[in-house]
């Protein structure tokens, strides 16, 4: 397969590898938001969070949690942002579902770019009746 | 206790929930990076990632899976953003533990700001060394 992930993790592209077990790989980012920037990728191939299935789904946020904790110890990190992007529309680049976790420090200037807007009057609760709908 | 998101769990301010379960609720953030903007949250009080228990840490992930499916099918979004903040340092304002899904569409110019940066030379295995030293 032409994956850049699924080569990674086959061993064909080197990476900078900090965690394995059954179902994940944690690598380093080689472009770093923040250095120590860690992307935790599922060893089978899925698209993104849609195709993920259990056992992923169940034991992922365990990986996260325990490399988010090594990162804090490790770098003296300060705080860390969870980040999953699907889909081209969400600015997912390599169609290979993977968590980002990015290391924080005071004072960083990092911005995880979240601009916030406003409903309309009327709107939030036509909003939440659409979503309660679909449920 | 004062924690907004306590308040919203118990009722005592009023929120556009969408979702309910034994462990979480999911609501609508009131200012939406884009509308349909959605906070699954805890319902046992946490800081952050690092005081989530089993077994929200095992089914977190399952309700957001969910829930982005749902903004997919009634929005017709074109994909999501996960995002979860730990710690001032990270970006985090309110101190219950929550994750964002934000619905995407393509051209609606929103910037996730990870602006990606560079190891100088041998520094990256550095990186990895201390990473995996701490697991």
């Amino acid at each position: 397969m032409d994956c850049l992930f699924c080569k990674i993790i086959r061993g064909s592209i080197p990476s900078e590898k900090v965690y394995d077990d059954e179902l994940f790989i944690a690598i380093l980012d080689i472009n770093p938001v923040n250095k120590g920037h860690l992307l935790v990728i599922p060893k089978r191939h899925s698209e993104n969070i849609f195709d993920l299935d259990e056992p992923e789904i169940s034991n992922i946020m365990k990986v996260i949690k325990k490399l988010s904790q090594v990162l804090m110890k490790t770098l003296n990190a300060e705080g860390v942002n969870i980040i999953q992007n699907n889909c081209k529309a969400a600015g997912q680049i390599i169609f290979h579902s993977h968590f980002h976790i990015i290391p924080r420090f005071s004072g960083d200037n990092i911005k995880i770019g979240m601009v916030h807007g406003q409903y309309a009057e009327g709107e939030m609760k036509e909003f939440a009746e659409k979503i309660r709908a679909g449920l």
